[in-house]
């Protein structure tokens, strides 16, 4: 075949002649040898290409260095190969079965006869830097499966592996030094591209995860494009796991999972008090804000969801049960239930907006696997809202429900994020709609100051949307308030007012969520609190703890009974324990406030204030205390550590 | 046969001798005349008997005067053949199907070519009048079958209901002048002794209620054993009708339901504000009164329901669904998730008392035509908690339990009587433990100083309980608290704590509601208020009217911020209607305090009051009257037309 010239296409948009045949390298190196230097591998149409990997025909091309995203999952790739190579140098008789990327890392499945232990991955890792400063070239090669077939004749897992590739497709084998396998790739150019990895921890596996094979030996590791990312990774899982929110959970007895229920959470006394905190808080808002609350039923007849839609796209999500012989659904979402509520009545346009509100417990079937605590359950309280508003009072609407979102979300220090997204392909109603209801949530968010992301075409097939995602305490994102617009349900329930000219007309509605799921949420707090709740969500506020359980009894139960009448939450820990056991055991249970009750306070009328966090304690008299504390619970300060105490 | 003797036996224990055959009459005039002329019927030998009718055996006999339940009951049964003889008197050919006696009343239904009419049932009574002036002697008479054919052959729905008593039943038919009727009796003696009825409606009913047969109509009648108790009900009547709650509930805007959920209800803003209050006030005395609020799941797994004993005593009962292919039933109590709460963590003896309280959604399925606005629905919210004791803290329990009730219900100013319910003949547990728990009960009710009345045998079958039922307005009883002990839930559930020996030992449970349903008691409100609210549960406290809309703009917007800083529940009117047209329309609403305000109002800081069911406004300070309304709504002040304005 003669060699002709092919268009490579880049990602600015220049194009460039080449030879068929040439290498992404050799592109790479024909601009800047800096540009050869960094890159680990490419795109080529829209396919991932090892870097030395020839081109044959006119091509879109992109290039990748280690700290791009494919990059990074590239050498977590090839590192699941070093591991691989390593193991095989070390224990020589082992059977390899798959080695995938994994989030922030890899691992390999091997079938060996010792166990692993942590010694084990200490010496891997040792082999596998080892194999890192070879600076093995990785070379790639396409094989009839014959030869294939000879090179893994003593590898039976890889065997099967080979015998699953479609006939007709390519079967490709990567090399580097003395190791081969089989793979897609791509890889590395060299091994020394690995720049920070760590093993982390071996478990058992079943063999391609059907549990009548046997159990492999599945060894995880973690690999980043930067020492420095491989630490902070480190630092955040430790974080994370200190932050558990099923770990505080149970620690703290907020809530508990019970097999008779899988994924519906049962909230304990202290998780309770958060919830109903949380409650009680966005009700007083949405009744600053004139929204009415309701309350709607958890199961309405099979019609009601096949006029609203769910039957046909969200059915395999539902539970259902039988009424009077007829079938009747649990409710997935409160919308329909809202809209008989709107539809009972005639409404005028002067009722209009009508905002309806509801804490409303939802079922949702969710996968076994996919539950996780709180953050993915099957039951769950949403704190949703319609608003049945005329075209001309959605931007006045919208606006008010993103300033009710950003009070709450102030309230707990949450950063955030706005996403705008627009019409989809697949949209309904008029585009003239469509565009107006755009342009009034752009002017909007705007108007309000607020940076925010378009999301061009990702809007809901009823209506544009403004998602919400905030960032939490170490910084991982959670969508969690919405704001949509629906001209969808006002067709479907047949929803009108009337107007001016005495006609029956459609209303628009704003489905809007702040918390989205009060149980989501919660999880989401317990995370970015770390459990130390600010004072106002502490489920005890305060501990008091005499030095004494006979001499100062009097005093504090007097002191507990004040409190009890200011409303404040307060245990007395009047148990036979030396008083270092019991602060111990408050400040695990994270309280904000212990206070620690002698002669020298009982004659002062004072309390010596030991505050979360704080290494040490002070004295203050107990009607400042008194103050103070119920300042910070009213004001939902979010640093109770900050609390300044004066003395006279 | 030979007349012999036989025994009467008289209810005070009393015995004498009477020939066989003797009447009830000869009985009554055998003691003093006096007894003769009251009685209108008996008992003999636990069978309903009329006055003359003969008694051939040993007897035990009772007689009852008209005012007795069942003299009244005879009475409204004479009152149907009365109806129906008039209606034969005044149409000729009509043909009769039944005439039973119900509450308060009777009917008969009659199949008459015309339709009646109100003018109808005028005449019909001044006939029925003429009747009972008449004093027909009533007379019964037992037949064979086929004399009894040929008296009602023209009566072919009488020849039908004779084929239906079973053969070898006595048949019987009784007369009074010129009408007869096939009937069980028993009767007054004479028609004279009807003392007070009226007829009050018509309506259609299939022939034994089958819809395949033609349609009879039913005539409607009320009896009584005096004009007073006549004239009583009907006061009684309006004043139901009045307060009746489903017709309150639609006209506040309290509630509403839709046949896509029957017998669930939807809360509209105006009722879910009552139910946040009462949910509110309870959390608040709970936690004064040291209980755990917990959320459990609304749906568990059918094998604890088997555990619980639920399956197979409610079944029927319940609404089932299916989770990961297993059977899940929705809690029709809260009791089992609250034992999985208890045994989740080891328990010690300084642990308890233990109080969980929830207020918790259960599904109970109901036959659609019991169903009636919220006091029999399918789905409620109960206010359950069960408190998991040592046995020696049962009494204080249960003291504290009715304590906090009594507080609960002095609130609502209702009157109450308790019920103490003991072992049954089926119970569960030790007699020693039952002897014990019963005597607890009634110490903890007479240290308490409560009058209480004893049902024998009629406790659960589980423990002994107090039933609480309250006494509305209108002077209707409803059984709403309960304090039950429960000796079996803690042997299902095998739920044990650790005692001062070490060893494991079981609690005793006690379940206690104090609404019971928070749906029906709510129910129970708005007909023992009528609607008309105390200032703390009124939906909205304060409609602000200005006499301009324009020129008193400001000050009415003013002083509407001002109730909501105070949150105080405020309605600012501000249509373009007239100022009598508005206030009327709050009234109706039953607002407690209506507010006008015009120029003089403006220029004083002052506002026209008008409180609701008076006649009179009056100029009260605003600052006065805010202090004054929050004081009500924080004491929860029963009659907020007594709140007294001094002026300075």
């Amino acid at each position: 075949m003669r060699k002709k010239e092919i268009v490579i296409k880049f990602p600015n948009g220049n194009e460039k002649n080449y030879m068929q045949g040439i290498s992404l390298e050799e592109i790479a190196q024909s601009i800047s040898s800096s540009l050869k230097k960094k890159s680990v591998a490419g795109k080529v149409n829209g396919a991932l290409y090892d870097l030395k990997r020839c081109i044959y025909e006119d091509a879109e091309i992109e290039l990748y260095d280690i700290h791009s995203l494919a990059g990074v999952e590239i050498m977590r790739h090839t590192s699941a190969h070093v591991l691989a190579q390593a193991i095989k140098r070390l224990y020589g008789e082992v059977r390899l079965g798959i080695g995938p990327v994994i989030e922030n890392g890899f691992y390999y499945d091997v079938d060996l006869e010792s166990t692993m232990t942590v010694d084990d991955l200490v010496k891997i890792e040792r082999e596998m830097a080892k194999i890192i400063s070879e600076n093995l070239e990785i070379k790639r090669k396409e094989l009839p499966r014959d030869e294939v077939r000879k090179i893994f004749k003593e590898d039976p897992l890889k065997l099967e592996l080979l015998e699953d590739i479609p006939q007709g497709d390519t079967v490709t084998v990567y090399r580097q030094g003395e190791f081969v396998d089989l793979c897609r790739g791509p890889h590395l150019p060299a091994t020394r591209f690995i720049k920070a990895f760590k093993l982390t921890h071996v478990s058992g596996a079943y063999w391609r995860g059907d549990s009548n094979n046997k159990v492999l030996q599945r060894i995880y590791g973690v690999a980043f494009a930067s020492k420095e990312e491989l630490e902070e990774h480190f630092h955040f899982v430790e974080e994370a796991q200190k932050r558990n929110h099923r770990k505080l959970g149970n620690e703290l007895e907020l809530f508990m999972f019970s097999e008779e229920a899988p994924g519906m959470p049962f909230y304990l006394a202290n998780g309770q008090i958060i919830r109903n905190e949380l409650e009680a808080f966005l009700r007083k808002l949405q009744h600053q804000y004139d929204y009415q609350e309701v309350r709607t039923p958890s199961m309405m007849n099979k019609r009601l969801w096949e006029r609203s839609g769910h039957w046909d796209h969200y059915k395999e999500n539902m539970y259902f049960t039988e009424v009077d012989n007829q079938e009747f659904a649990l409710k997935p979402m409160n919308c329909p239930g809202h809209m008989l509520i709107f539809k009972d009545r005639r409404r005028s346009y002067r009722d209009l907006p009508i905002r309806i509100a509801e804490f409303g417990q939802v079922h949702r079937h969710e996968f076994s696997g996919a539950l996780n605590g709180l953050l993915r359950v099957r039951t769950f309280c949403q704190d949703d809202a319609h608003i049945f508003v005329r075209p001309d009072q959605i931007e006045d609407e919208i606006s008010l429900a993103l300033q009710l979102i950003d009070r709450v979300y102030q309230t707990f220090g949450f950063e955030y994020e706005i996403e705008l997204s627009t019409r989809p392909e697949d949209y309904m109603g008029s585009e003239e709609l469509w565009n107006q209801a755009e342009a009034s949530l752009e002017k909007v968010l705007k108007s309000l100051g607020y940076p925010y992301k378009v999301n061009e075409g990702d809007g809901a097939f009823y209506g544009p949307k403004i998602d919400i995602h905030i960032k939490d305490a170490i910084k991982r994102s959670h969508q969690c308030a919405t704001v949509q617009l629906d001209f969808q349900f006002p067709e479907k329930f047949d929803l009108t007012y009337i107007d001016e000219q005495n006609q029956k007309v459609r209303p628009v509605v704003i489905h809007r969520a702040v918390f989205g799921s009060i149980d989501r949420f919660l999880g989401i707090l317990i995370e970015h609190f770390g459990g130390a709740f600010p004072d106002w969500l502490s489920p005890i506020q305060v501990t008091v703890i005499p030095v004494s359980n006979t001499i100062h009894k009097e005093y504090v139960e007097e002191i507990t009974r004040r409190f009890k009448q200011e409303e404040i939450r307060v245990a007395l820990d009047l148990r036979e324990e030396k008083l270092g056991y019991k602060m111990r055991e408050a400040q695990m249970k994270k309280v904000p406030y212990i206070l620690v009750i002698g002669d020298h306070e009982l004659e002062n009328q004072s309390v010596n204030l030991r505050q979360y966090g704080q290494e040490t304690s002070m004295e203050v008299q107990l009607d400042e205390f008194i103050s103070n504390i119920k300042t910070s619970i009213g004001n939902k300060s979010l640093n109770n550590s900050e609390l300044e105490f004066e003395f006279e």
